[in-house]
């Protein structure tokens, strides 16, 4: 079993692992091939692979003429650990080396209560969901609701998260958990958890939108996350999209949060229910809960014409955001994902149909706009992917 | 002299190559330092690269304790040709290894004509500057004003440009001079000549805005350009900035390019002009001339009120879309250029005003937004450092 704190111990070693992480079991020809080595040295760095404990032999690959090829793959005892803490929730996955989910578990929580209280209460999910698996941590990815210093580890002037601030999230839960963690943006994480397992495995260069209770952007490219000189880009919540739009909490007005995302569409259809345009949301705000992003979308399906058409505008704000991100940047593919993509159909077909006409040709002519085919488990896969990322890694 | 076509042999004669590009003269020693070779593989690196034409040794540096070792320079016979063609006019120049400029010229234009008689004028062009100087081509670069197949090394699809559209410039010039050639977007190469001479020299992401008759962005992505999955990345010209503004070319209304730029501005004066709101560009379309952006600047530093609001209202435009793509890229450094940027001070201050205004605090807190300090010049360096860039490569 890999020691924790293991690492390979050359480029050639890093690349078989990454190979066998994201293509499964290889025959020892098939490694040598990808990386141009001589098959005498390809069998030294498999054998220190195993004695690291990061591979097993598995058997006997079919013949390519001549002997046949030691088949190789990932050592079934790898552990990484997925945490996506968001602003009201906590999950975590334990994944293997291949990052296949293994076991998960979910809790509510408050980001607001401080690290102190959310970090145990993460800890403490991380140790249940293990206690039903063998297998010791190799690793631990954290997704996190605002801007990330990776040097620090830490969330940098969060907003709405106070104590958060250059708080040591790495430090402290690689204490707690006796592994290595990396950090990121809940945006970026869930971005590489499309790269790895979604939609977006075999393309370079893409936007993964997140509609949450916030929005935000994670850009891909090259394959690699994207971040900008602080670690600020693909934050697009901020991006202006009416000039005499609500006041935004962070003090200017008509930002694209302000006028859509989870936060807004709630505030709009109390709104809605409170001044009798919609009967169904009004019911639904009578039964006693505050109303939320699922009840817009629930009474949207059931046809009540305010709340599709508070869906339909949404889906044109984020659309002008987006047909100048793509004019801008020429993805190749677009991905919707966070909770409010849940509204499905009626919010893709706007944000389709804005993008379409408002881009430059040449940068739609065969451009993918999609829902994320993960959904929730984007967050825990990507957390997953960012430490083997770091582990598979020479250092 | 290296004879035309040849590369070096390995990527350490290809890193030594730009190392000496963009650092100048270096001893064995320091080169051996920044690639980790032994010094006796050093100097059979070097020794080829002189045998190859690309290096001469130059005599000997100072003692860093022990044996004094050789100094290495470039060849100074070393050629590269950039060529600017803009819709009216050819800038050409030739540098030496270094992307010096040792000679340079310039011709009126006009893209419409068809690929055929411009190229044979920039043909011309190039041959006239070259009788003036020894040395033999190694490579020339070519900026166009259009989205660019760097695969085709042609233009695909360009506006108002007849006959361009996948026409073979690369291959046609490259048999026209009789060395490589490399063939990229005007606003890219641009942005190369920033990375390789301007303010962007120590930066590694950042954007190249160029406000010409049109506007278009260059994106570097840790050092190298962005140019998205069908090269058309950056082209913000068609972004909306208004959804009641001008029809634009593209057929949309409102776009960044309809409100502001060369062409835009343009027409602005000559409507301020013929319905009497500014006396002073009244008088200059009377002297015969049309009017354009040139006469706009002019009558704002005269203290026309008219002219200062147009030069004020284009910047806010332009800083509204900076804003959003701030945000959104997190970039190190914005560098504002083209024709258009020498409106100067009240430009920029506008453009500073708005973006500091309405990005996010993280994204802008030591982001520095400035003129171009080449100017002029950025297109012929940078068309330079793009052939350079692929000669200094192994193939």
């Amino acid at each position: 079993m890999a020691r924790v704190g293991t690492r390979p111990e050359n480029r050639h070693q890093a690349r078989f692992l990454r190979i066998l992480r994201d293509s499964g079991p290889q025959s020892r020809a098939e490694l040598g091939d990808a990386v141009e080595l001589s098959k005498s040295k390809v069998a030294i760095e498999v054998e220190r692979l195993a004695e690291l404990g990061f591979v097993d032999v598995v058997g006997l690959a079919a013949s390519r003429g001549g002997r046949r090829s030691q088949m190789v793959a990932l050592s079934q005892n790898l552990r990484f650990v997925g945490v996506d803490i968001g602003a009201t929730s906590i999950d975590v996955a334990v994944l293997d080396g291949e990052l296949n989910l293994l076991g998960q578990d979910r809790a509510e929580t408050d980001v607001r209560l401080g690290p102190g209280p959310v970090l145990d209460q993460a800890t403490d999910l991380v140790a249940k969901v293990r206690a039903e698996l063998d297998g010791t941590i190799t690793g631990v990815g954290v997704g996190v609701p605002g801007p990330v210093s990776q040097a620090e580890g830490a969330l940098v002037a969060p907003p709405i998260m106070p104590g958060w601030s250059r708080f040591p999230i790495r430090d402290v839960l690689g204490a707690a958990l006796g592994a290595p963690v990396m950090v990121d943006n809940d945006v970026n994480v869930m971005a590489l958890g499309e790269l790895h397992a979604g939609t977006a495995r075999s393309v370079r260069d893409l936007l993964f939108v997140k509609i949450g209770t916030g929005i935000g952007c994670g850009i891909v490219v090259g394959g690699e996350i994207y971040r900008g000189v602080n670690g600020s880009a693909g934050d697009i919540g901020h991006i202006q999209v009416d000039g005499h739009g609500p006041v935004c909490a962070c003090g200017n007005t008509g930002c694209l949060e302000a006028a859509f995302g989870g936060a807004a569409l709630a505030r709009d259809a109390e709104a809605a229910a409170r001044s009798g345009r919609s009967d169904w949301l009004a019911e639904r705000l009578l039964a006693g809960n505050p109303l939320s992003a699922r009840d817009v979308g629930a009474a949207a399906d059931a046809g009540d014409p305010v709340s599709l058409a508070l869906v339909r505008d949404g889906g044109t704000r984020i659309g002008k955001v987006l047909a100048s991100l793509v004019s801008f940047f020429n993805p190749g593919l677009v991905v919707i994902g966070g909770g409010v993509a849940g509204l499905g159909h009626p919010l893709l077909a706007e944000i389709r149909s804005v993008v379409y006409r408002r881009s430059l040709p040449l940068a739609t002519g065969n451009l993918p706009i999609v829902l994320s085919e993960l959904g929730g488990t984007a967050g825990v896969v990507g957390a997953g992917r960012l430490i083997s990322d770091s582990v598979f890694a020479t250092n």
